[in-house]
């Protein structure tokens, strides 16, 4: 039978065998995989770029952005990219099976918390090809099954990526169904998918505003948000300013579109008068438009009017917002008001001020002077990462391997009964 | 303004304001906060006994059960109960700033990832009060505000026992609003309830499948769902089998009602012959009726016969399903077939039986040669739990304090940026 012919539910009932064999195989056994899929990856790289040619023109045809056909696009040099990432994967060090802690009860049981597989993962995307292999390879590591939901436009990439996958995961003795692609790419289709309860163990979503909308409604499996990025640096009253200068420039223009580049400045007052005028003029050299409030506005008139809106914003490009705060207490207040508690820095040689903003701001990372782009996967040690979790249970943060994994307690006894 | 006339959204609010101060609060504050709350439960006695009495007596004019009565009277032994839970939670040691690992990178980025509130938890629950404080304090205790919407039938007892918390938060330094009851007890309260997204950073609900059914339906907010119990204990071959009478007839008969009871036997044919008649005389002997495949029914013919539904079931009573098995392969397959992911239990003295079965039965806890009733936070270790959660996110098996916390990254670096 055609893939396209199976159903939503036997595509999930399968995901949901492969996960009983992946929950079981060893390391060597899926590091294998992912090398095989590296190799597959190179060895197919002139059917998946043909496969990817017919997406971008159909792109085309429909009048797509070039920043949307960009990410759309394949190359030798972004496919030798997916399969060293997938090389990487391999080397990472298996979360499965790591004793997460272990006690003796007073009554002798031994009990052991052990990282476990969630068991069928569920990514739901938006036309980057390259999240079929990233994704796939993480959630394969991890002991998972992975059920992907691409978008239409780019379907015949994920397909000729996935069919790397499956066919790496058979020469390595693996089920093919350890990874799974949902080519019907219809929008009712996306609401079953996030209701396949009994199916699917945790739900990713990588997308935009529109997707998330859609699984706060209609989501009846379990899910993990990658959420928006509106991050601050506050420049302190004891800040070092060249330290505040060269942290403001990377975290605004080294990336700007990405979540975890800066979008709001908050000035201490004491030392606004050197630094809003200096900042101003060395991020305006960079290309970056500035608007601030009043106060900040007199320091620098090239500065624009910030709007309400503007506090809030996520620009994802060369646009900062700049306020002015009297004290810390209303520096965090500020970030409290307008952040979306992705990642937060301040920059300071104040150690009590460090430990305030520490502990009082609420986001899945604060940094202490350094820039806020260190909040990813890799920087921060997690080998790779599946996206960054904004919301508080299960994962906050870069998520890495350990969330792909749940855990389980076992209890070893010698026949106690409770009385 | 009465309490009465405070809307969802005011509520909520105020919530959000007093997580932000109970975030920061130190432990000893918190302490003296559930100290001064067991010590008012004790001191008000006379008034929330009377609140319950009119609880009680609309619940019978109403024409519950018996059983239902019951588990909505309070009496001076269950506050006294309650009262000495709110202590215990006190000299429960805080998870609040725990580092939960850290580690520097090249860079010299020093990374951790410390333990924090989650913000604000939401507790939605039906009928007994004592839910009332118990959720609360731990709540409380691992720096969280909580939001308890409660059934109608246990109104008037929980706004005594919510009063009471309150007032002692204020005692203690802390607001009042750390603890916040919702006195609208209509329907659509609780979908409102349920979709405080931006408020409630966690739900947990404490109700049947109706409760649990809504939830899927209307939920925005993130929630960890405490599911049901349909507990194995699998008799192996190699199993001692004085040891397996003892775990069975504790595990089915200790306390029957509750989840982490055993409702089904699988029993290895090799020891069957044995063992079935055994079991089913001395299971009779406590009462409990039994029903089982034919195989089984051939052993003992006092057992009825079970239908494919009594294999899926939760009885909560004295009653279990017996299946018998030819390997351990069967008995996995059974279990995965049938099992909730709750607790599943072995009895074996073979290491390569006990072993697999770890490995391969997915449950939120897996127990060898012990009973299925140790799953449970205060025979674990955790001190108390706010529910034992059967699903694979955030929280697996038995809740305690950290199960209400999140962790952030803090990054201390001096001056880095990405190149």
């Amino acid at each position: 039978m055609p893939d396209e012919l199976v159903t939503l539910e036997e595509l999930g009932r399968r995901a949901v065998l492969a996960s009983r064999l992946l929950a079981i195989a060893g390391s060597a056994q899926k590091d294998e995989a992912l090398g095989q899929a590296a190799d597959l990856l190179g060895g197919r790289a002139g059917e998946i770029l043909s496969a990817n040619e017919v997406d971008v023109d159909s792109a085309r045809a429909a009048g797509a952005s070039e920043t949307t056909v960009d990410r759309l696009r394949l190359s030798e040099s972004r496919l030798d990219a997916m399969a060293s990432g997938l090389r990487n994967v391999a080397r990472l060090p298996d979360p499965v099976g790591e004793v997460v802690e272990g006690y003796v009860r007073p009554n002798g049981l031994r009990v052991e918390r052990v990282r476990v597989p969630l068991g069928v993962v569920g990514i739901i995307y938006e036309n980057r090809p390259n999240v079929t292999s990233d994704a796939a390879a993480l959630c394969l590591k991890a002991g998972n099954a992975v059920l992907l939901r691409g978008s239409g436009s780019a379907l015949q990439s994920n397909k000729a990526v996935a069919a790397a996958l499956r066919d790496a995961a058979v020469k390595a003795g693996l089920p093919a169904d350890a990874v799974a692609l949902v080519t019907d790419t219809s929008h009712e289709t996306a609401e079953q998918f996030v209701q396949l309860r009994g199916v699917i163990d945790c739900l990713i979503p990588r997308g935009g505003p529109a997707l998330i909308a859609m699984i706060l409604d209609k989501a009846t499996v379990p899910y993990v948000l990658d959420g928006d990025g509106n991050c601050h640096v506050y420049v302190d009253a004891a800040a070092d300013l060249d330290m505040a200068e060269r942290i403001v420039v990377n975290a605004k223009t080294h990336r700007p579109s990405v979540c975890n580049a800066a979008e709001s400045l908050v000035i201490h007052r004491a030392i606004a008068g050197d630094f809003v005028p200096r900042i101003a003029v060395r991020l305006e050299r960079e290309g970056v438009t500035l608007v601030g409030d009043d106060r900040a506005r007199l320091l620098a008139p090239t500065i624009g009017r910030a709007t309400e809106e503007d506090f809030g914003k996520e620009y994802l490009d060369l646009k900062v917002s700049v306020a002015m705060v009297d004290d810390l207490d209303a520096a965090i207040a500020h970030i409290t008001r307008y952040g979306s508690g992705h990642s937060e820095a301040i920059v300071t040689a104040d150690l009590g001020a460090a430990q305030r903003f520490v502990r009082e701001v609420d986001a899945a990372a604060v940094v202490v002077n350094a820039s806020t782009r260190f909040v990813d996967g890799a920087e921060l040690g997690l080998g790779a990462e599946v996206g960054i979790s904004t919301q508080k249970l299960h994962a906050r943060g870069p998520m890495g391997l350990r969330a792909l994994t749940s855990v389980k307690y076992v209890v070893y006894g010698e026949g106690q009964v409770r009385t």
